[in-house]
């Protein structure tokens, strides 16, 4: 385990900051030295905010010290995916260019964070416009997987450097968003937990959008229980139908949900077997494991292969709102938009019209099961040198995003959490799978299964020193 | 006034059913009556259904005999528009062929009806897929519009049946649909009231979609009272903010918005003339009449012009569900749907973006009055005969749903009323907008304004005899 103090649970960090044993500068001076020793090497961040929010660190703690508290994540370093305007702060939404000021006004998901009064170390790397899985950019490079130092991996992506800014110890927790599988998959592959809420259940006004329909904001974090912490801090805010998570369950009043089939096929060596060792562990302490296929699944994914609605609905933005940055768009980004190209709008509709099915057929699905579990990713984050072929970037792609698109063409909230590293020494995630509106209580059981594996710091310990 | 049992207020006969100084049997007795006489030249239904219904009003007397009470809309004749499915009889849509059986299964709307154990008197004829505004059909001809006898004028559309199945005397409530003013254009044309409801408020499954994003579910019947008590009989079953029309308000404590241009540009003669002049009767009441315009409305209605959305999502069912019918359409609405041939994906996104900001900015807008007030319609229903030229059914089509759509793309509520007739002797309706879900209120405000201008029946009397 480290001494790092941002790696500590958040709810050891809230308490410390209320009992005097932790100030919110003695976590930004922890932030600004891992950065000073990592920070270039692991390239989290496009924009890093360190020196300003020390100093505004240093004026928390002197509210906290006159017994102000603004709410749970006060004090707390956290990192926000560069597709949320944040004020003060540039948006490039991962592009080549800054984007109009209008990208800079805080929405209620940022408004609900700032409020709290966090330290915002800065804004960290995304794929252009979030459209892709595998964290690259051709504007500003790719995050590091800070878990190899001799290969540059990927970190996952869309929200490429939010995982990275975890592992590298510059934030406790980090914003990103997920359309297809954006914040799970970085979560996975560094090895942190991630949860994809509910589509509708926070607002994305102000998150340059890339899908309209299917976008959600998420959070990653060191443990499930960490994540447990910042949605009870943020939830209330951002929802009429706000709910606390419950307490843990008890794993042998649960029954677990594992397909039989298609979030199996084609695994890199060792990322079916950490997933399975742990579902046996989690059924040696108890749970019910029953085998359970989301009806239509290759349907959806075949409905993604063909662009999905996230290639149009981008199309529109740029189009409309920014049509000088079409002709600079990062050539594995244009493709995927050019794909919309020759969609008529008739098929558009007739998509929205399938995933309106899939997700009430997923829903009454899942109501039999407590929760599904599969991989989260399942393939070994894969080298940028093998990315250079031609094809083999769209194929690596589409292999990493498909065990998390399911969840988002069906409507459902998911979360991701470490369970053993791979045959490549690379972290291993475990997703867990609920209904609709299920966050709160699918949290819940991430923590129930969190307390049997172990969390993410105790199962993979420190990445190596650059 | 009529001696028509099913032109008194619903009210009564809801009354006078449970007093025993009415049967359902008599009512039903009465539409065939009606029908008898005059059901050929007023051409309403596609399907007639008497002879059953008035059977089944037999057994409903028997069962109100015994105590029995289904709800307020037991015993009353009503008619349904040929595009919601009813157990029995065939839908469709306006079409030339028969739709497949599952079209026959019927959705919320139907069943909460059915449930009351109304008298369906048969489904009125629609413009095929509901797709325009004046009520005609080159598969089955268009309703006459009862109130000319010499001319074969328009009924209005889509709706088309619908209110000349009331003043026709063969139904009291008709149930009808709304994606542009297609419930409040055949209202008033006909002479009758209609209730657009918000979009989202009653639910629209197996009613055949014309626009799965604007279509709505409304109610057709003689008198704004006469809607309130039929929205209270259904709302329940249908919303779960269900509320109940609130008792009508003092004119005197209503303010309402007039617009300044637009709404009254070209109109017919004597329909501004009819307009204005219920608007200065409200005001002599009491009421407080300001100029208001909602914003955008030019964007709006040129977004209509171009095809809106329902070009492309009624296209998206053909193409799925329905290829056959495609090369059978009518050349009016064909002539439509091929406006979506050419539309990309992104376009259709950007409408439907386009649209949520129409909604939101007049929403705002109309927060600053009760109700807005404008001529539902602003042309006469034109005749048959001069729609033939090449264009004329286009342009008589874009200006008989001018005034309605902008209910419709801003997602607000509407109703309309008589306000007497026009030059050419015709039926003007007064269009009353609310913003969204504003429903039950604006029905409220409708009583208010109806009880002080006198009904529909009271206005304009019985039409011509054929």
């Amino acid at each position: 385990m480290t001494d790092s103090p941002l790696k500590r649970p958040l709810r050891e960090q809230y308490a410390g900051l209320r009992s005097g044993t932790l100030t919110a500068t003695h976590l930004a001076e922890a932030s600004l030295a891992a950065h000073q020793a990592r920070g270039e090497h692991d390239h989290a961040y496009l924009t890093w905010n360190g020196e300003a929010a020390l100093a505004f660190a240093q004026a928390t703690d002197a509210v906290i010290r006159q017994g102000g508290d603004a709410g749970a994540l006060m004090g707390i370093p956290v990192s926000i995916k560069d597709i949320y305007a944040v004020p003060g702060l540039p948006t490039y939404a991962g592009s080549s260019q800054r984007l109009p000021q209008t990208w800079e006004q805080p929405g209620p998901m940022v408004s609900a964070l700032l409020a709290q009064l966090p330290s915002v170390m800065g804004k960290t790397h995304t794929v252009e416009f979030a459209f892709g899985g595998l964290g690259t950019n051709a504007h500003w490079g790719a995050p590091r997987n800070p878990w190899d130092l001799k290969d540059h991996r990927t970190p996952g992506g869309s929200s490429a450097g939010a995982g990275v800014s975890l592992v590298g110890g510059t934030a406790s927790l980090a914003l990103g968003t997920d359309t297809a599988g954006s914040v799970r998959i970085p979560a996975a592959m560094t090895g942190v937990a991630g949860l994809k809420t509910t589509a509708g259940r926070w607002p994305t006004n102000q998150i340059v959008p890339l899908s309209s329909t299917l976008d959600t904001p998420g959070l990653l974090a060191h443990r499930v229980d960490d994540l447990a912490f910042a949605f009870d801090a943020l939830d209330g805010a951002l929802t009429r139908r706000a709910a606390r998570v419950p307490a843990p369950p008890v794993l042998a009043d649960l029954t677990f949900g594992v397909p039989s089939a298609f979030f199996w096929d084609d695994c890199s060596p060792g990322v079916a077997e950490a997933v399975e060792a742990a579902i046996r562990r989690l059924e040696a302490a108890g749970a019910r494991v029953v085998t359970l296929d989301l009806p239509h699944t290759d349907e959806a994914y075949t409905l993604f292969q063909q662009g999905g609605l996230a290639a149009a609905e981008l199309a529109a933005l740029l189009k409309t709102e920014l049509p000088e940055m079409i002709e600079a768009l990062d050539p594995n980004v244009a493709a995927r938009v050019k794909a919309a190209d020759d969609m008529p709008a008739w098929e558009y509709v007739r998509r929205r019209a399938v995933i309106d099915k899939l997700t009430a057929a997923a829903a009454t699905r899942l109501a039999d099961v407590d929760a599904m579990l599969t991989p989260t990713v399942a393939i070994t984050p894969p080298t940028l040198e093998s990315l250079l072929p031609e094809g083999a970037y769209a194929r690596a792609n589409m292999q990493a995003l498909r065990n998390t698109v399911i969840a988002n063409f069906m409507g459902l909230c998911g979360l991701t959490l470490p369970a053993g590293k791979d045959g490549a020494g690379m972290p291993v995630g475990l997703q867990v799978l609920a209904g609709p509106w299920q966050d709160a209580r699918l949290l819940a059981i991430g923590q129930a299964i969190e307390e049997q594996l172990g969390t993410g710091p105790d199962l993979l310990g420190e990445p190596p020193a650059p």
